[in-house]
This record gives structure tokens, sequence and C-alpha cells, in this order.
């Protein structure tokens, strides 16, 4: 199998999320990191592309630079996808320029600024015909599979609610300087929603296998002068009657990267959390709570599919992200819109509206008193493609 | 010490709760049942006391003669106090009519069945002038002493947020026959939140120290065919600007007793487990998570008073039951209305009033869509007698 | 039913155990304390039996005019039982004294000094046809006799392996002053076996039903200066062939009380751990870990009649002591040495003995540089009686 | 920085630790697999090569053609390393034959069969002055370091006790046919101690930094017809005194890979779990448990320099694997035999030698009946190169 060959705008040296991308692709060296434009100043890209030992000539300035150099190499040799890990503000113009000159797009999450630039997004891939994927990791833990396909296979019964909960701490004092994330020109309207709450929406949705239809809001900026907003409370209607509660906080002290999951139904309960990932305990009333570890032979096909060690081996978050990666590269060799059968899980443009659909619905109840607002109900239509 | 004679109107045999307020007021040996009239089956009420060693005299085959003949016994020998262990419709006759006839009470949660009846009972403690307290157990942990000191005392800098849940699953199945709690006309005209979420508000009110001031409330009756909601997700805002998160669930299958508190401050979190109840986390950016565990010399002066067994020997419900026992034996000996400084923490007539006033405005906000509803003004005053 | 009348000898005010066994003794309200001798200072004694309201006339200043007293009251009135809370050396004089006078006794652990001792005893309760039980605490918790029970079902198919380990830190440093368990004359000549390995091998026989044939030991006076062992490793082989490995230490800092076993077999493995004792796993190669907690509906009859609360709501060490008191009360009201069936579990003589049995293998195979020691082969037969 | 070039010996499709391999190699983008023989049969070396893309040219049919042909290569283009990837039997031979033609090693565990051959091996090592690495994995892990840098700073005081223990349950019952593990032609004399014992007992020496100095042991197979041992307990001595107790099992039904280690000194204990690799505990009597998170503040210097994500994003064992190829890339390019400072904590051929020592005298002691049996004197010295 040939390495599917990756250019990346941002996730320049000394940044977090960067590596991660770079370790994620190299996992399963099903992908090849080709060329980069990795930071706006042109000297940090070079460095980095030095330091990972890339031909100087495809470490470029800047990504214009990038993507005209690459589509002029021969088709054999140029990058058949760009990874865009730059602040969100950039997200739009790059994955757009990138699918317009041919390249396949792997992006950063949340998809764009905010759900009119994931709109013009969404028509930019539509009219490319090329794959696009949403970087939402936690789609790509193991068990996280093995929740959504006992939901789907009726194991709980109809479900009825959904508790999911993103806490981290880090923000609970002043970082120092304004972090983009934390500068709405940067990263939008929205804080704490746009950078994890997009990450507890889609993992509702997706482990269930249902729909936001509206939801009500209380967002806050706790911490004093910040102008987006760093914890957030979101009640949830799903299409169909199941309930929701969402929470997502940045200043919690103490917490890391407490996403956990728990989805009830008429018959039986599940509970998933990120920070012990090869863990999905599933419940009942009449029976006693089972502990589905991974890579045991009690999963399902989809889920051993993507472990890659035995029973007791711990898999984490970089492995969760290469599953993204290996997918994707099935996707890119595939080659048209339509993702084959084992990337067909993929979070990509749809998810992408979505999410911001929900950071969009968020902000106005939350201006509206925590009014209850419907999520756009064409929407719920991109479904089938 | 001698021991406080105690009289029981419901919690004849069969029953949970009954029994263990049996267990947990001998526990210490500061408490005596002297008497009962433990169901409306005078039959069953005779039953029950024989079987736990009463003299048949003093088992009444109603309350009211329960209250007319031990008031008419010697002082010496009279039951001291009645413990209410009925459905909450007849919380309020039942403990109105002890304190009137010059009894102190211990009264079940809810406090009654909605908050007028609440306010009514409040006015009979205050003209009685005899000590009244109210069932949350949860009070009379240890580990939820030393959180509310550490609280008390700054060291989670000032509280910014609050997640408080309890999570049951015993009604996600219908469980034959309608149980009173289901019955609006006995428990009143709430469910779940009456019959726990009172629980997880005390809680988040004791823990923290700050008093809810208004609130946002999604109740549902997720079961067909119920009468008051089964599941409840309700948003806080207490004075002085923390922002909270009560979640209370009794359709969650596999859900056994899940209260659950999360507090988080400028500087540090904590939480505590009701099922794991010996154990509080201290969280903070900066350190390590810290596990407290009971009995250690880590604990303050109140939380080490309230434990009776050295470190590693697990203490639980019944223990801390127990110690609302102790607590209010120690005001029944005291006499008035101001309790004992042991006995200061010993939730009452104000924590039952602002009980059923969060009810109350929980099912007011839920009819209006999920408005904000604040509780009543005058009942933040009530905190200094 | 009425209560059976208890004296106790030792446990007086300030001491750790004297309080537990008051409170185990209470909690059920089947047991009463009429009389004791609580200390060998008479003036202690009498103190802590005005602390607990006892008749003063019933608290007297030695062991022995407590057993001449109470014999001299009539039978309606006086003792049924003794519960030996003393010092090690106490133990045989005091039990065999009151066995001798018609009581029946209810010894602390261990249950002598040593195996002759032991023996010793275990003739005076013979001839004496009363009622004799040890304090072997842990066999009191619901969920190891839902593990016992699920053994002797055969769940686990045959067993092979045994992991039973009792860490505790209290000793790492020097306490101060020679507590009388670090004084030969007192304790015996065992420390920490004597203290904590009997619980663990009794709860490995216990649990598992086989008993332990040989053994093979390497003791240590970790912290200089001791004059009995504070670490211990003790390799065991079950008649039938299963192995097994004990570990008890007091001198492993952090440990509070740390008692835990696994039990493997042919087909499955479970595990119990004393700090969360209302948790039971059961564990296979071919199906998720099944995580059985107190008083759910997968529990056998046993389990579930020793146990007081429902789901979730958590029981203690205090409640497993009462489970033992509870027992104990039903074979004093029986009367004669055999038990009636709800205590036919309860340990007596014959684990006294075996107990002694193997603290006395012990350091004999450790004084012998580790060597192989059979436990008397006399005691495998008083298993039938 | 140029990758190093590895050549693979065995890891061919479908078999667990080749697969491994390929991925730690390939994680961190500084190993280049470049050629390899990967299994005894041409045909499936052929297709592992092909599926992994590597040149055809340079999938051998067997390892000693791929030794004479790589040699026979550019020096820049040649393997620098074999990674030695067989059954037991061949990892002296392979090995030796490899550092005499001028590579490195990376070796999986165990060494070779026996001491002997580990000796042999260590001769050769000497002699070539290439690097040699031992696939001891769980060193990889960085709250593994971190313990091992709190121990030598010595946060524990002084250590007076260790409890190591690797519990698996696969071969509970016959896997059918007769795995390679359990056939002492190639496997060596040892089963379980062999495969999984050598890996408790190096994380004992590495995280304490003692020696283990003697040794009592009671191997078995448990599984009837076995000819080596399946369960083993061992109890340590280490110079200086510290005791110690090592469990390896392989017939403990639903564990998965249970290796734990806990360490005790005079002050303070700390545990740290396999299956949980991020998260440290560390305790005392005098102070709550802390819990040392993967990627926080409070870890040390190489404990950070070994972790790639931020704080709760779990790594895993692929990671702790990666951590070993990195090192060893670094003293690939170093070059000679004794490793940069990066590297030092590698796992070489001194612990190649004890592992087998250990090994060899605890089957010399259970063949004695558990007698002490020290291990070689000789091998204290090696530890000053």
């Amino acid at each position: 199998m040939t390495r599917v060959r990756m250019g990346m705008v941002g996730g320049g040296e000394g940044g977090f999320i960067g590596r991660i991308h770079r370790l994620a692709a190299a996992l399963d060296g099903e992908v090849e990191l080709v060329c980069g434009a990795f930071s706006a100043d042109p000297e940090r890209s070079r460095r980095s592309g030095a330091a990972w030992g890339l031909d100087p000539a495809r470490v470029y300035p800047d990504w214009q630079v990038l993507l005209a150099a690459e589509a002029a190499r021969p088709a054999a040799e140029r990058a058949e996808f760009i990874a865009v890990v730059t602040p969100n503000h950039l997200h739009l113009p790059v994955a757009a320029a990138a699918l317009e000159a041919g390249f396949a797009v792997f992006c950063e999450k949340p998809a764009t600024r905010d759900l009119a630039e994931a709109r013009a997004l969404a028509e930019v891939v539509a009219a490319s015909g090329r794959p696009f994927a949403l970087a939402h990791t936690y789609a790509g833990y193991p068990l996280v599979h093995e929740a959504r396909a006992r939901i789907a296979a009726g194991e709980l019964g109809r479900v009825r609610r959904v508790v999911v909960e993103y806490q981290q701490g880090w923000l609970a004092a002043d970082p120092g300087g304004e972090p983009w994330r934390l500068d709405p020109a940067r990263s939008g309207p929205s804080g704490c929603l746009a950078d994890i709450g997009v990450h507890a929406f889609h993992l509702a949705e997706f482990v269930t296998g249902l729909e936001v239809a509206e939801l009500a809001a209380d967002l806050a900026a706790v911490v004093p002068g910040r102008r987006v907003e760093d914890d957030a409370a979101v009640l949830l209607r799903f299409a169909g009657g199941a309930r929701g509660v969402l929470l997502a906080s940045q200043v919690s002290p103490g917490e890391e990267n407490g996403l956990r999951i728990r989805v009830y139904g008429e018959r039986a309960g599940l509970e998933w959390f990120q920070e012990a990932p090869n863990t999905l305990w599933l419940k009942g009333n009449d029976r006693p709570a089972a502990r589905l570890t991974a890579g045991g032979p009690w999963l399902g096909k989809v889920a051993r599919a993507l472990t890659r060690t035995p029973p007791g081996h711990p898999e984490g978050y970089i492995e969760a992200f290469a599953n993204l990666y290996r997918a994707f590269a099935a996707a890119v060799r595939a080659g048209g819109r339509h993702a084959p059968p084992e990337a067909a899980w993929l979070p990509g443009i749809r998810e992408a509206v979505r999410g911001m659909a929900f950071v969009d619905a968020a902000l106005a109840s939350s201006r509206a008193g925590g009014a209850w607002r419907a999520l756009p109900a064409d929407l719920a239509e991109e479904k089938t493609p």
C-alpha cells in the first residue's frame, strides 16, 4: 500500500496539535508528510520543516505559495491532501483554496469561525467533489464505536437521555497574553463551545445516531475580561424526543481533558470517559455493570478493526487520531467524494456544518436568556448524501 | 448520657426508609425508640412494633392516637420527638400536630408536598419553639463536611461553578402499581425533584455555603403515562454569581444512588460521590489531585468528629444518617429552638422551605418553557435566625 | 425478639475496637450491653460504663469480679455472653473462665497468643458446650459471602490460585511507646500475622472453602528494634492443590486497611477489596468483567440477607461487624454448641485454632529459612463437627 | 534529523509483537524500516514486506541472507540496526551474528533462552562495541520514570518493600496447538517467568535502583500437561536489605496485562499500574494520596521529555515502546557502545543478563523446594561500565 502524501498548513514547531497530527499521520505508515507551510512566520516554517527532515524546497513561506507550488508538481509526487492546522479564522480560506486547487482536506475543528463560514465551506466541498474530513478525534476511539454500534443495534432500547460533558481547567486563570482562542477575530464569536463543545456535541450525535433538534443554552465568560464564553451549559432535545445535557467548561481547576458521555435508553445505559478510553461501561437495573475493555472478544467488528493492541495494552489519544488519518487515507485513495466503507464514519462536512449550527444556536439562545432555539431544519437533510 | 426517646409515625415493617431510621437512631445508643404508629393499617403497625420489641401499649393504631397518648404520659417517659416517616402528604399534618403537642420533630424529606405547605410548617415550627430537623442524610457524611469546611476556609477561592447530579435508574421501567411517589395527591406536584432533587439542591447549598437565587428548569415525565416528572435538568444561579447545573433522574438504567457534586473555584475544585463516600477529591491545575480519605489526619475537626472508624474502615449511609440522629439528639437535649454548636449544621426548617421553593420554582420554570425564575426573596433572609 | 444481653471485658473508652463492638452490637437492636469490666484500671472502667449509661452496679473493677457477680444474678437478667476485647494474652484466661462459668463468648482475634493456647481454649469450648465466636469481621461483608457462594457453586471452576493481601502503613514509623501489639508477652510471638495476617488467612479459607495444607513464610521486623515481625510474605498450598500467596504488612506507608482477595479458577476469577466493600468483581477471558454491587438482584440469598440498604447506599465496616453480632445473637438464643443455620458461617473455635496454627507454622517456616511447613493434620478433621 | 534505518528479523504479518515494533518505530519518525526477513517461511516474509511497502529486493528469505546482503550495501543505505522479533531460541544466533556483522541490535525479551546464552550474548556485545537494547517496554512509560526519579531523589526514604506482579489470564485454558512459548526447545526452560516475569523483575530493579541479591521461588505448571511453568511466586531480597515479592501468572482468568508495582519506603509509598499507565500514586501516612497524572507540571524532566500529549490526553503501550525506539535511535546515531544521556536508561545487555540470571535462579530455587538462591555475584559488578 503506497503512502498518501500530506501537506500541512500551520502546526509548526512548539504547537501541541501540529505535533499530534504528525504523530497520528505517521503511526500506521499510510500517510507521509511531504510539504508544509507551518507558520505565518516563514522562518519558523523553515525551521519546522528542517526539524522534521522535509525537503527544504517543499517547506513554503505561506499557504498560498504552498498550494500553487504543489499543484504545479507532477501528480505522482504532489501532496494529495492538506491538513489545516491553523487558528480558526484561516480554516475557511485555506480549506476552500485547497479544495478548489484539487486537494483533499483534513481540517482541524471547529470547522470555521461561524455557521455562515461553515455553509460557505460546504458549498466548496460539494463543488470540489474532494474528500473532506474534520478532526473530531474522539470518534477515533474503538470503544466509542462500540458504544455507537450497541446503541444502533438496540441494546439500550430507545435512547431517552444523554449527558455529555467536557471539563477542562486550563483557562481557570488568565493564561497571559490573549491566546487566539480567546480572540473573537481569530476564534469566532464562541470560545469554549467552539473549542471543546463541538467535540461533545459531535460525540453525542455520533454515539447515539440521533440529531439535536433544539437547544437552550447558558453561556458565560466566567473569568473577568473575556470576550468569549469559557463555560457553558446547554440543554438538548433530540429529534424523536430524547433529552440531553451538554456541559463544557474550561475554568474547572484540576480537570484535564474530561470528556465523558453517558447514554440511557429504556433498558440499559452506557458510559465512556476519554481519560480512561479503553473501557466502556454497560449498565442495567437487572444485571451487574459490565466493563468492556478494548481488544476483548466481546467487541464488535468495527471496534476490533480500530484496535492495534491486545487486551490490557492501552491505546490512547494518538492512536484514536491515527484512526482518523487511516480512514482518511482510505478516502483519499478512493478518490471521490464518497468515502469507502471503512471510512464511512469519518466526520466530514455534514458534521462541520452541524457543529457550527450548534454553536450558532447556543449563542443565540444564551443571548435570548436561555430560550429554546432550533437547529436549522435543512441540516437534518444533509444526512443522506 | 441518657437516651432521647423517639416515637415514629410511618416506617412500618417492609419499608426501606423506616428500617434505616431505626438503625441510624440505634447506632450510637443515644436514641431509643419507645413508641410508634407505624402504618395506616393498625394491624401492620402492631406487627411492626412487636417485631421490634416495643411495649404493645405504645404501639398505636394511628398517629392522632399516638400524639394524644404520649402527650398524656409523664414527662420522664413520653416520647421526646417524633420521626415522621410517612408519604409526603402526611408530613405537614403529622409534623404540625406533633410540634403543637410539644414534641420535637425529625421529618423525612421532602419537607412537604409543596411550598405553601412548607411555609405553613415553618410557621408552626417558629410558634412551637421546638427542634425540627429534615432528613437530608447526605449532610451526615464526614467528607461532605470536609468539603464544606474547605470551601468556607477559602481553599478553592471564590466558587464559580457547581455541578450536582443525582442519577437513579429504578423508575426506568414501570414499577407496577402506582407507587405513592408517582401520585401527585400523595407526593405533591413533583416526582423526581421532590424525591431526590431536593437532596442535590441541599447538598449544593450546604457544601458551597451559597444560596441559589434563580433557576431555569427542564422537567419531563419520560416514561409514558406518568403524572410527575421522572427526569430533570436545572440551571442554577447562585447569589454572588456562581453558576450551577443540577441533574436529577430516576430513569437512568444501571444507576443506583449516584449523587455526585463537583465544585470549582478560582484556584481549585473538589468532587464527592455518594457511592464512594469515604473519599473526597481535591484538584488544581498546579498540583496532583489529592484523594482525601475518611479518618485521616488531613481532615478538619468537624469531619473527624463525625467519623467512628480509623482510616480504611469504610462507613456508609447508615452512619451518615446516624450523624443526623446524634446531632438531633443533642438538639432535643438542649431543648430550645436553637441547636447546640455540634448540631448547628443540621438541616432544619429553613432548608425545608428552601427545598420546596426550589421545587416550586423549577416546576414554574419548566411550565414556562425553561424561563428563569427567582427563588422567593424572603427565603434568603431566614438564614440568620 | 428479645435482646441478647452482653457483658464486655476490655474495650474501655478511647480504644478503637471496643467502640466498634458497641456500635456493631447496638445496630440491629438484637444485643444489649448490660455490664462490663472495661479496663484493667477500675476507674477507667467505671468512667466508661458511666459514659455509656450502664447501671453502675454492673460496671466491674476486673473481669474476675464480673464473671462471679454476673453468674450470681438471676438467669433472666445476667449477661448471656461475654465479648472479650482485651490484649491477646488475656483472651485465653478470660474466655475460658467465662465459658466455664456458663457464658457464651464472642472473642476478638487473634484467638490467643499462640497455638498451644488456642488448643487449650478449644478444649474448654468443647467441654462447655457454649457458643463461641471469633471476630473475623470481614466475614460479615455481604459480598464476601457472595464470593464464597459463587465459588461453592462452581462458577469459577476448580480454584487454582489465591492472592490475599492485607496492607497497612501505621507501623511504618515508630508509634512511640511500645504498643502491646509489639510486645511478645502480651501479643504473642507474632506481630503482623497475628494482628492482620489471621484475617487474610481466614478470608482465603472462608471464601474458597479450601484449607491450607502447608506454607512457606518469610517474616521480618522491618523497623529496627522490633521484637515481632511487621511484614510477612507467605506462600500457601491448599489441600487439593490450589496455590496461594498471602501478604501482610504494617510498614507500607499510605496503606490504610488494604485487605484484598483475588481468587482464580479454571474458568473465572473474582476480586474483592475491603476499602470498597460493596463491589465484587467477577472476571473471565471470554466476557467483560462484571461489577456486582451490593443490594442488587444479581446477588444470592445469603448476601441479600446480610444487607440492610438498597443498591447504591453504602454499608461498611460497622455493618459487617454487626452481621457477626446478629448471627452470634441467633446462636446464643439457640443456646447449644451448634449454630442455627443463619449463623452457620460464623467463625468459631475451629477457625480460632486454624488461625493460630497458621501463625505457628509461618513462624516455624520463617525461622527455618522459608522451608515448607505443614499445618497440623488433626486440624483438618475439625471441619465436620 | 535523519531517520535511522532498521531491519527486522521475525515479526511477519499476523503476529502481535512485530506490528507493535513497526508502529512504535514509526511513531516519532526517527526510524525507518528498510528491510526484513520477517518469517521462517520465505513466502510469508515476502507478503509481509509487500504489505508494508518495502523494496522487494530488501525483503529476504532468511536472516542469514539479510545480514549478508545488507552488510554488502553502501554504508549510507544499509540497515543500521536489526530488530530481533523471533521466538526466543533465535535471539542469540541472530543477535550475535548481527552484532558481529556490525549492526546494532534491538532485541525482544527475554534476551535468550537461558543464562548461559545470555552470557554468551554479552560477550558478543562487548566485543562488537555496538549498541544493544532489550525491549522492556514498560521502561518506556513516562510515569515509570517519574517513580524512578522520585525514589532516586529519596522521596520515599530508604526503600523497604517492593510488590511487583504481572497477572494474565490468556493461558488459563489450553490455547490449542503448542505455542512456541510453551515449548522448552524454543522458549527455554521457563514459560511464564521468561515471558512476563522478566518484565516484572526489570521493572522492580529499574524503578527502585536496587539489585536483587537472592530469591526463593515457587513455580508451577498449573494447567496439566505443560512443560514450563505458567504461574510463579518469587520472594526477593535486594542488596541493602529491602524485601520484595514478585508474582507472575498467565492462568488468572480475566486478567489482561496486569503489571503493577508498589514500592514502600520509610516515609512514603508509590503505585503504578500498566493498564492505567498515565497515573502514578504517591502515598504516605501523613498526607492524602496524590494522583500524579501524565503531562502535569508536577512531573520531573525525564517524564516530561518522554510525553507527547498534554494532560488528560492518554498515551499508551505503543508510545511507551516508541520511547525505547527513540532512545535507541539516539544511541545508534551516537554510534558507540555508550549511550548518549537521553538513552542512558535504555535496558541493554546488563539487563539482559540479569533477567536471565533471575529466571535461572528462580528455576533452581523452585527445583530445590523454594530454597533461597543468590544471583551470581559477578552480575552486580556490571553496573558500572
